[in-house]
């Protein structure tokens, strides 16, 4: 497999620790979202969207994240990112996807860039804007979280598609200086996910296009 | 069941399709996005995102449009809303999480009504956003739909999660004047559904609560 990824990206950064966690190997090859490669016409004939993640496996170029998660569970389903039971899979999926579809998109890296140019806002309004939109769902999440009464991993004691989802939000949270002291469970849940290999070898800074 | 929604919301919308493709009947509860119901203390308490839809079913209060779409098509599996083959659901996730991962969120009201104020944009710079990032992604959506060389539908001959989440996004389109003169599979797409009964009596006009 080839995962076609931006160190900095959190959607790539779910699609590394995805892949770790099942044990699948991959070939990491850098798209620079600062120079705009994600945009070239040799990129864009295979990935439309002209977004990373792409996931080249199985003979197919794969694009969006949620969708390749989803895929990689079905496909290798060992370790399982989601319970079987459907009211299980509910919960899970429940806070994977209102962090997946309430904040990515708000807060990512072409919506950053319109705010400054043409919009015009400066480097401090947009970082007002991005804690903001954090603050709107991660608080949700959290308060459920405390609702639902979790240990290590919201579902069991393995990390699954919550997980790989919040811990890229987390770590793009406090590179924005976002306050998390008052969020015991979505934190303890972070500790006990970075000390896992999976996860650690993911991180941004250990890629090699990391600068 | 009791769905929680608003006439105008996409989210709202994909979920009053998918009841009436299911064939479930529901109570249909409307809570105003405009006077804020959804963030009232008693609406929080059961669904901390202060997000519509929430569904009451089965015992419990649901939130996350995607997750409860992923829920319906697992609790009530008959008509489905994802092909049985691992490919064919891939390929079916991966445009209706495009729809949902990169437009929803950054066009709806919460962000909309943050740009009027406090960013101090007028109604003109945000029509421009919203048809900004709608092209952003249908025009890759359209791109994809031509590569698979579909029918009336994404895939087999009834509509599944991808039109769910289209048809909402096509009604917003409009909306706001969004050109779609170059998108013929995707208006092709919607005429098959819109003439669905399921699709008719979903749309916004015909909620207790349209003005």
């Amino acid at each position: 497999m080839k995962l076609y990824g931006y160190f900095r990206s959190s959607t790539s950064y779910r699609l590394r620790i995805a892949l770790n966690l099942k044990g699948l190997a991959f070939e990491n090859i850098p798209v620079s979202l600062v120079t705009g490669e994600n945009k070239s016409p040799e990129f864009t004939q295979r990935n439309p969207f002209g977004s990373l993640p792409m996931l080249e496996a199985d003979g197919r170029d794969r694009a969006q994240s949620m969708a390749l998660l989803e895929w990689l569970d079905e496909a290798y389903p060992d370790p399982a990112f989601l319970p079987r039971d459907i009211e299980a899979r509910y919960t899970v999926r429940e806070l994977a996807y209102g962090i997946a579809t309430e904040i990515h998109a708000v807060n990512n890296l072409p919506v950053l860039k319109y705010l400054k140019d043409p919009l015009g806002h400066t480097q401090d309004e947009i970082d007002v804007w991005y804690r903001h939109w954090l603050a709107r769902t991660l608080n949700p999440v959290e308060a459920r979280l405390a609702q639902l009464g979790t240990g290590d991993f919201l579902h069991g004691d393995a990390p699954g598609l919550f997980e790989v989802v919040l811990i890229p939000q987390l770590a793009n949270a406090r590179r924005f200086a976002y306050d998390l002291s008052n969020s015991p469970h979505m934190t303890r849940i972070e500790a006990a996910c970075c000390a896992l290999p999976a996860f650690a070898a993911a991180h941004p800074d250990k890629q090699q296009d990391a600068t």
